[in-house]
């Protein structure tokens, strides 16, 4: 091992890129009712199979969620993942919440009464492994919970790095073991920063009457704790081995041995015991090691997800400069003592400016001044290759450094001053899920994707289908499970079409066609690929309201509406327009009535909307002004397509509508009159989405569903026009004007009014995508 | 009836219109063996039930081979698609010609060796129907093949008319039925003007030895004949009834009862029986009407199919001059005596100089002076409304009217001198047969349509599939059977693939991703959606050879080649370039070796291609120019993609691509030196095709086959490079570096090199269109 000059190799090539790598985020949340006692209820029957699914399950007990993201290659999109999961869990929860805590809410006196987590009969093990935990530890140490940080280096760099130097001794896989073990063992020699500035688990509720926690002094009226910033779950009364383990850390095969070791001497039982603030893992059945697992995160309360995104960025910047940081010595049992005692220090010193920290060299130094040591050393090692997005996280470290009311720890404590420590997490528990309502068509991380991706991929990840971001600006994307493997573009363009459907929903002649073959009606009219054709046809067109457009037409680019064709020029001057866009262009009769967009899936219409430009309702006291900004306090409108709806503008496109009506925006409508401020119905202009799916004479949805199997389609937007859609269809009542092969489901998920039709549940089923049992 | 003034109604809505509408052929010819006997051969097995196919039937005889056309919108399209019939019958029979001629040729002794045609147990009627008429008029009769040509009206131009006419007495119907009754009286009142001027079976072979023609006196060493033009099919000789049928034209209603009359009567003894110049017909089973038949074309043997576009043109103007022409008189039984004399006059006469045309106004005048007065009448007649591609067919029919030499009866006459009967008219088959073969790529009056589209079309008519040209421009067709039906657009893009494979395809960065997923070779790489990223990474890439690329890129725009990576600069120059063309981009390994294009259907490699840039071999002897001329002549190189191959050009590009090797037009290259004119291979600037398909080592057609199990596509044009195709496929020499989802067909079913893969045929196999038997 000597053989490798492993600092000089690494401190050569620093480099902005290993602060890329791979990313991963594990949580447990304990349920509670809202009374905050821990839940006596089963695992909620709609999040599957816990031993099959790959996101939700529990830990220790049956009330103890556990949420798992997969690897993700930035902190942002896997802390996205975690986000959604935890969203989409909360509201899936019936009179129930995630109680926002590390250390366990009201509990119950007998230790029995703590549910074990439930396993089928093929997760018999699993059911062992927890009964042995809760002899030997006791079922309510096991219930403190947090969140553990994997995290590996860009493998590519690793690469790069190991063949540009000149050792010619060892090869790639013990060089990358040892860039990992030298991580670890810094990360343990100074762990007691993060734990100092991060630790967030200083008070216990009295119910939690454990044998170590039992001499900390009241706290409040129903907690017990120091009284200011410590770290319980991280503290020898945490979540511990019986006995401190020290383990060997040269390479991994020792440590393996040591591990052993360990198992044989009865210290622990399994190796997954190793209840260590950093492991070594692997994620790959053919690798020992793939990655770090760091476990000192306490759940922060003040967030909704329980982490504060620019903290992990913190861990993430630690590990690096842990990486490049010079060791001073062997990471002997000695100096793993040091690193333990500076541990206790950090999480559980009874008084903040009495706790000492033991350096390298053996001094020993107030905590405080060792914080603030260690950061100016950090800051030095890595300021050359800090990435630009993390200045915010190193100006955030530096005031967690020097101003101890700002770490989330004594954040949290102050809260206690107002109520009681139940109180205060059940109010923090009840925010979190509001806040969790009114996002609820995101997928946190992917939000520069379409909504309607956004909304299949947290529906997915909910039925534990795994995801796979393919390509990322073309909404392309990979749904997989053991069973099967669909791919998907834009959420709805599948492989349930085949490629001629789509070509013929894409061509509105060919769809005309098909649908004239099958007696269904479309806007009679002819296509022409010549000018002089068309010019000489105007007397079948003559005092008929027609429209005139280019074959292949988006957004109503070139199109003529004539509602009066009484003059030829005019006519001609139309058809010189529409042949300015395609070289072949429709003369179609004008269609009256209102548009519905159908959306069909297999024979099923699931979904009706008619879109309205946008428009505000007068009280009879507000300015059309003020009711434009009081529309636009629905959370559903914002800018830019990040939400359902868009926020109604101001502008001259408005100001002009409103003045074609002798209106501007000072007016006052009266009482329930309805003020249009665009005339065009597009929901990205702030028109709204009314839902008429149950509303709807049944027999359209029987011609959208015939439509559908003319052109033997099975995911489709067709947009009919309809005269009165209360009476049935006839002949001459209706009209089909496209079909749309990659139409939007967000639309009809969050309605402006209307009920959530849930099209990314549908799709999913007809993909035959379901949660396991 | 009286009600209707239907020649003012028309005249004064005379248009062009009314020379569109829908045409159709039918065409008879029967099969000979290489000497010019009949054919005592059955229907070939390839070309199906004969009861079954639409387009290949028999007629009278097992050896009389009938083809039918659908109705098409152009007479140009109509005979196309008999043309395409015409080609592949030919081409598909074994050691026998299509005979050219109306009157047969060398025909048995003995009437009963003529054979009739065999039907299936199904076709019981249809064989009784032959054994009628083989009783009643002899099957030599029965022999005599001509062309029926079939055309309706523009029915929405009638519709109009009908609308701005002022009659409220009448309905359309009857009002449509005196259009077509008009027009057939007329014709047949001045059919013998068609009749001088197109009629071609002048001279019969001496074992045509029929009661009527016996009298003939002899012609040349084989035939019989008068020594100027006639139509003896047309003749009293000819294919008519026993006795003139007189039958009342004044109404449809009418018409079919006087039918009746005469099968009651015992004259015929089926409707189909009437055997007249020219009747009234319906192809749809729901309406009494669609169109008139002209029954009066010899076969012209001057012509491959036996027909003059402009001829058909020709009887086309004399209709619609037969739909205006005011009628002098009833067309009773007296007026449809006049009418079959002047028929007689001049189908039969002896001496042209002594026939004689009796007028409507019962003066007689010699043939030839009639001739000339009615083409006045008819030239005046519609001379406002000659659409602009009938000026030509006007010239023409101006030509036959004063020129009886140009008249085609008159030009095959001619021929006789030389050669006897038989001899030439063998000899006309073969030369036909040879112009089949030289274009049997083409779907004639489609041939602005692709290449791969025309081939197919071409196997499914074979197939008795019906085509429907639904969007021409697009070469989107219908292609359906009584049992399915197929939308096919570019020849490739069919219902067998899935929507989501094709967009697999389309992006080739998910290409990439999903073949890597499966093991499967492809430039190795990353993609960059930043350009700063792509920046830092160059040292990933120092002197490595790479390709720079936009994600989505066509025709090589936007791609750099680095072959050694060690400049910098030009590398970060290479990044800007490909970021000029789409937000990401890639950056790879450059690949070695020939790049072959590998077409897969449905798990199975039917055609490997290399395509090679425009060369010539020398030969010692011609400079590049005359090789270039030499090679030109290949009939499959033709101009602007309507041949498989494209000639060479001599242009710019070529010399200056010469002058790089120090080389120009007028240099002599050796023997056996291939000389490159161009860099690229495209086959649009004259590059070769080479067929490789059983040469491959199978190991990369199983990888091509892996690929596509991995996108799930059933058609891909996958294009490979490939090292050395005659060694085993590894990990490191072949590389997949795009897999298309619209290949072409053509390139594989006619490659300047090797064998003709049929793709058309199994891309019809495939969608599951087979041959009905």
């Amino acid at each position: 091992m000597k053989n490798i000059a492993l600092n000089s190799i690494l401190n050569n090539n620093k480099s902005e890129h290993f602060f890329k790598g791979g990313f991963g985020f594990e949580k447990e949340n304990v349920r509670v009712n809202l009374k905050g006692e821990l839940s006596q209820k089963p695992h909620p029957l709609k999040f599957g199979n816990k031993r099959k699914h790959p996101y939700i399950t529990t830990d220790f007990s049956e009330s103890q969620i556990e949420l798992i993201t997969p690897v993700r290659k930035s902190i942002e999109e896997a802390l996205g993942f975690l986000e959604t999961l935890h969203d989409e869990v909360s509201m899936n929860l019936e009179d129930e919440l995630l109680w926002p805590q590390s250390v366990p809410p009201v509990l119950p006196e007998n230790d029995n009464e703590i549910p074990l987590a439930e396993f089928d009969d093929e997760g018999a093990d699993l059911r062992k492994y927890r009964e042995h935990l809760s002899e030997k530890y006791g079922r309510k140490k096991q219930l403190l919970s947090g969140i553990h940080f994997n995290i590996s280096f860009d493998e590519e760099l690793l690469k790069l790095i190991f063949e540009s130097s000149d050792n010619t001794v060892l090869s790639f896989k013990p060089f990358r073991e040892q860039v990992y073990l030298k991580t670890l063992r810094n990360f343990k020699r100074y762990r007691w920063f993060l734990l100092t500035l991060l630790g967030n688990s200083s008070v216990v509720h009295k119910s939690y009457n454990n044998n170590c926690v039992i001499e900390l002094p009241e706290f409040g009226e129903d907690a017990a704790g120091v009284g200011h910033q410590i770290s319980i779950r991280n503290s020898m009364c945490g979540y511990r081995n019986i006995k401190p383990l020290f383990l060997n850390y040269d390479s991994l095969e020792n440590y393996k041995l040591s591990l052993k070791e360990n198992i044989d001497s009865g210290l622990i039982n399994y190796e997954k015991e190793n209840y260590s603030s950093i492991r070594l893992k692997s994620s790959n059945p053919k690798e020992d090691l793939t990655h770090l697992e760091v476990r000192i995160l306490d759940l922060n309360p003040l967030e909704k997800i329980g982490i504060n995104i620019e903290h992990v960025k913190i861990i993430h910047l630690f590990l690096i400069f842990c990486l490049f940081k010079e060791e001073v010595n062997t990471f002997d049992k000695d100096t793993q003592s040091v690193a333990l005692e500076n541990h206790e220090q950090s999480t559980s010193n009874s008084s903040l400016s009495s706790a000492i920290i033991t350096n390298d060299e053996g001094e020993q130094w107030p905590l405080q001044t060792a914080i603030e040591d260690l950061f100016k050393e950090i800051k030095q090692s890595i300021s050359t290759i800090l990435p630009s997005n993390y200045k915010t996280t190193m100006q955030v470290l530096e005031q967690l450094v020097h101003k101890e009311n700002e770490r989330p720890g004594a954040k949290v404590l102050a809260h206690y001053k107002e109520h009681s420590f139940i109180d205060w997490n059940l109010l923090q528990a009840q925010k979190h899920l509001e806040l969790s309502m009114l996002t609820n068509y995101k997928f946190f991380g992917l939000e520069d994707m379409e909504l309607s991706t956004q909304l299949l991929l947290r529906e997915a990840v909910m039925r534990g289908v795994e995801i796979d971001i393919m390509d990322r600006s073309e909404n392309f994307v990979k749904l997989f499970n053991p069973k099967k493997t669909e791919y998907v573009m834009q959420a709805t363009r599948t492989s349930l079409d085949n490629y001629v459907s789509v070509l013929l929903m894409e061509n509105k002649v060919m769809t005309k066609k098909v649908l004239l073959e099958h007696n269904i009606s479309t806007p009679e009219g002819k296509e022409y690929y010549d000018k002089e054709e068309a010019f000489n046809d105007y007397k079948y067109f003559e005092n008929k309201a027609v429209v005139i457009k280019p074959k292949s037409t988006n957004f109503g680019i070139g199109i003529t509406i004539l509602k009066e064709n009484n003059n030829k020029q005019q006519f001609l001057r139309a058809i010189d327009i529409a042949f300015e866009h395609d070289n072949t262009i429709l003369i179609e009769k004008f269609i009256s009535g209102n548009e519905y967009r159908m959306f069909v899936i297999k024979d099923e219409v699931v979904g009706v909307l008619n879109r309205v430009p946008a428009n505000v309702k007068g009280d009879g006291k507000l300015s059309i002004e003020e009711l434009v900004v009081e529309k636009n306090k629905n959370p559903l409108r914002g800018k830019g397509y990040r939400t359902p709806l868009e926020k109604i503008a101001l502008g001259e496109a408005e100001q002009m509508f409103l003045g074609t009506q002798g209106l501007d925006f000072t007016d006052v409508p009266a009482k329930s009159e309805i003020v249009y401020l665009r005339e065009n119905s597009n929901i990205s202009t702030g028109g709204d989405s009314l839902d008429f799916t149950d509303d709807i004479h049944p027999s359209y949805k029987n011609i959208a569903i015939k439509a559908s199997r003319a052109l033997n389609v099975n995911i489709t937007g067709l947009d009919m026009m309809i005269d009165d859609i209360s009476s049935e269809a006839t002949k001459d009542n209706y009209s089909i004007i496209e079909m749309n092969f990659n139409p939007a489901i967000h639309i009809h998920c969050h309605p402006f009014k209307g009920t959530n039709r849930k099209l990314n549940h549908k799709i999913l089923d007809a993909l035959g995508f379901f949660i396991e049992f």
